[in-house]
């Protein structure tokens, strides 16, 4: 099972989940969902899980350090070094949706101010949308977006609060990118998530910004690609880790 | 032998050092030294090599994964994760003190604006200190700081110019220290590094800021440690690398 992080993948505990609302922390869903279906049941943070997937079977083949960086309604990233997932020491390794590009910031569901995911994850623009527009309606008195794709088609059109969220959305996640290329210096960033995947001007901006916000060695070698695999990165994740905590054979190598 | 990064360890190559001019630039050092002493030599990255120091002979033993950050003319950093250094795609993992925190910011002796470095390093600051006080006198008529340390003593003394230069190193590195820890989620950070060494408040102050500037479970859990090998991390970390390359017994296992 593939879920948002942080968690406890040893544990098989949802440790807090700040999109999927309150009422998942601290759920022990592995235990749970073993005794519904009778199999044994593995947790992983879902971004980590993208990583393996797009590391062994999807755009991210052949690159060591991959990187792979989800954008949806959150922002995660995992890592592969060696052909192994860098899970940190507490599970929480590539947890660069909450770090913190303006202390200033919008309020992230995680309980920081301006970090990465308040800026640029699904969910905040949606909620950056409602209070932007407090009426519902734009200066030439049509619907207000609600959500992040009505952001991206209002900036398309011109509004200038929509792109001025835009905007601020592709400096934060070029923030992002810049501190994973920094510590981890990738052969190679997958970036995936529906939000990237439907929004590939947005993943333009960010990667221009994130070449300017390190080293300009780092800056110049950055190769970012998008998801081979897309919404089944994650699942193609899940299989490999099923598959090796089942000891069969080991995952195709990368 | 250590030397400031970025470099290029196989080749034996100093690319670009911005703290030690520009005639270093392109140096194949280890083959001028090889024919000199006519014996082999090896080059790495000298937070790298501090890295491996500290992880298998000094205050990182134990830790996995280990980050070590230097804090001295340049600030840099080295991963060591299940016990291998991790260089990166191009040998520009932990390239720390170059992670752009304000683009408007001082200018980086390596072009960038505003990074890490450009706040907190020794030699930015001396910098720094230079352009603060243009006419070499405090307000109450006392010299002004000429260097890192004197701007220290100046803002324990209070002058409010040198507190302001000192409060923006502490988040510059508290910056560093997040994105740092964010990515790779360390089970312990030691700093070392000669002006770390010397101004313990200033990482003190940098990691209280770095336990805000990242996801708060990830602030919680930073362990941050002073060298136990003080100036010595890096030629230790020099020394496992020589005899790992002669073929030696396998260093100490941390």
């Amino acid at each position: 099972m593939a879920a948002p992080g942080p968690l406890d993948a040893g544990a098989g505990v949802i440790e807090h989940s700040p999109n999927q609302g309150r009422a998942w922390r601290g759920t022990r869903i592995t235990a749970l969902l073993a005794e519904r279906l009778a199999v044994p049941v593995a947790l992983d943070d879902d971004a980590r899980l993208g990583a393996l997937g797009e590391a062994l079977l999807g755009a991210g083949r052949g690159a060591d350090p991959l990187v792979y960086v989800t954008v949806s309604s959150g922002i995660g990233s995992g890592i592969v070094s060696g052909g192994r997932m860098l899970r940190g020491a507490h599970g929480l390794a590539g947890e660069v949706g909450h770090l913190v590009v303006d202390p200033d910031g919008p309020r992230c569901a995680c309980g920081r101010r301006g970090d990465v995911e308040s800026y640029a994850g699904g969910a905040a623009l949606a909620r950056r949308a409602r209070r932007a527009w407090p009426s519902g309606r734009l200066a030439d008195g049509s619907a207000a977006p609600r959500d992040a794709a009505g952001i991206f088609r209002a900036a398309r059109a011109g509004d200038p609060l929509a792109r001025g969220i835009v905007a601020e959305a592709a400096e934060a996640l070029g923030r992002g990118l810049a501190a994973l290329a920094t510590a981890i210096d990738p052969e190679r960033i997958v970036v995936g998530g529906s939000l990237a995947l439907s929004q590939g001007a947005l993943v333009r901006r960010a990667v221009a910004i994130a070449r300017r916000r390190c080293l300009a060695e780092t800056g110049r070698r950055l190769v970012v690609v998008q998801s081979a695999l897309g919404e089944t990165s994650v699942l193609a994740g899940a299989a490999l880790l099923a598959a090796e905590l089942a000891g069969g054979a080991p995952p195709p190598g990368p």
